[in-house]
């Protein structure tokens, strides 16, 4: 089937956050901002009663098959119905939702693996209400990781925005935990897994990798620290033997200037602040949230559920735009190769 | 003594690294880019030799006395001589130098507190060639905290540019020292001094103070990491006790951007990269290193001796440019007021 006859499959996210504001919101810019076609999996009654708070008038179609949506895009909102359990409010958090929450991924991630949706775009979730609803993952790319019959280190996240693209090989846990999470083989899986994915769907044949040190000036030659020499130079010297261009460790603070950022494709970082700080302070609200790996195109806008804002039309839809183009995007130059 | 008629005390820096270069290129584009007068002190010879290097055709005045500067700037670059052992090669750093190297230190610390010179101004120095030659201090900072009768706790080091100031708790150690390196008295501390220059030398009546968190999402409510709360949240406490405009911890990724830095005057980091990263981002060539708590004005270009580009003419004098204005306008801001 032809990419452009595939709607890109949006879930819910939850229902009391911002993830309906933001779809509603991008779909109503979509002349000004367009965005590729995409059938929200979700609550049509909540997307309709989310609209009338924010005074949107769109309309909104229910539809029984994915493939309908592209049609129906132009003039009407196609939303695939998965009902949510319980009242829905605006701000209020309900694990009662979580059920929803969850079938809205599960049912993305089948209507990309049949080849009837082009791509998975997922709105933000809350992972205290998913924990306390005994979800079992500590966000999406774990749960998407177990879709797809992976193991959570089979998949990479990837901030990208127009500026830079970058890959905390440690994410979400606290800093002192961060020097025995790093060894050689995660350090050398991620940098494969970043290498096969630039090519695959951004088109660069040969990416360039450049690597952070973890810290300060990169260790200054083991004088402020040893995981640069134990640890960070082995890695690459592993990928290097694969083939893979990759440079480095480099100091973090020297790395994300302009001219420094010519010099590579992409790069990887050891932990979280070192990969999120450039990018966020370069394109706050331009960053999507990638996930490399994955048998399909995953992104997601680079915030979360922001309950306070939700129904109050003070949610800016331009996160989840990029999301949108970038999956069209990444989707249609793999669709293009093969 | 009026600001105008003392001249910037500018220490030399290692001689095999770009200080002579920069220092000569800052002078050779005074008229384009003004700077404050200043007065080198150093050896006469190394910079007429690194002026012959770089093709530059600069009138060199040995000077007695730091009061002569102001006077001959606009037509000759001043040096009030300190003379450097050993040849000095553009690039080859040689121990030999570090007698001079302190000495020069030492002389601009003399000028500015006995008033004939108006703040410090210091070029780059090479931290390996200071203490193999016996120098017995980490770095300019310590240094300067002892010439000042101070321990090196008392000071702070501060990043300023157009775009952001910013403090780091703590500089140069290792990532997994950072932990126990944190403790409540050290940051309320660099609050207080921070606060406290703020408003002496910048102007700022009651400084904004917005101080990161040391884990990813500031920790999340202590899901990832106790730091934020058993030491971060009581410091800030204990400073706003003392009357302090001190708000946090922020989860560090989203606190620089445009938005978020209109909110505060000056962000207080945990740790060298969360600190420097964005600065350095923002602001590659124009940040300026100043060093808070100390009885006078001293700032630094923020980048060190590069000696791969000592005497190719490719070093910018930008960084340096900027921190002799800064020195310039901070203490003109605290004449102002006394």
């Amino acid at each position: 089937m032809d990419n452009a006859e595939r709607p890109l499959a949006l879930t819910l996210g939850d229902p009391a956050g911002i993830g309906p504001d933001i779809t509603l919101l991008a779909y109503a810019a979509r002349r000004s901002a367009p965005v590729p076609p995409f059938v929200l999996i979700g609550d049509p009654s909540v997307l309709a009663e989310r609209a009338r708070a924010l005074g949107l008038d769109i309309e909104i179609a229910t539809v029984g098959e994915a493939a309908e949506a592209p049609f129906l895009f132009a003039e009407t909102l196609p939303v695939l119905p998965v009902s949510v359990a319980g009242d829905v409010v605006a701000g209020h958090p309900d694990s009662a939702a979580a059920g929803a929450v969850q079938r809205s991924i599960e049912r993305a991630v089948e209507l990309v693996r049949a080849g009837t949706a082009s791509a998975v775009v997922t709105n933000p979730i809350s992972k205290a209400i998913l924990i306390h609803a005994g979800f079992g993952f500590p966000g999406h790319t774990e749960f998407l990781a177990k879709l797809a019959g992976l193991d959570a280190s089979d998949v990479v996240m990837m901030l990208a925005a127009p500026e830079l693209k970058v890959v905390p090989v440690t994410i979400h846990i606290p800093l002192k935990e961060v020097m025995a999470a790093l060894d050689e083989g995660r350090i050398v899986k991620t940098l494969e897994i970043t290498a096969r994915d630039l090519t695959r769907y951004f088109g660069v044949a040969r990416p360039r990798i450049a690597v952070t040190g973890l810290n300060p000036h990169a260790g200054e030659d083991g004088t402020m620290g040893r995981e640069e020499i134990d640890v960070i130079m082995p890695a690459i010297a592993a990928a290097r033997r694969q083939g893979l261009d990759v440079t480095g460790p480099y100091s973090a603070d020297t790395l994300f200037h302009a001219a420094a950022r010519k010099t590579y494709d992409v790069a990887v970082a050891m932990f979280h602040d070192q990969a999120l700080i450039p990018i966020k302070t370069l394109a706050f609200d331009l960053g999507v949230n990638v996930t490399l790996g994955l048998p399909f195109v995953r992104t997601s806008p680079d915030h979360g559920t922001a309950f306070a804002l939700a129904g109050t039309g003070q949610a800016s839809p331009r996160s989840l735009i990029e999301a949108l183009r970038l999956a069209d995007a990444m989707q249609a130059r793999a669709d293009a190769k093969s």
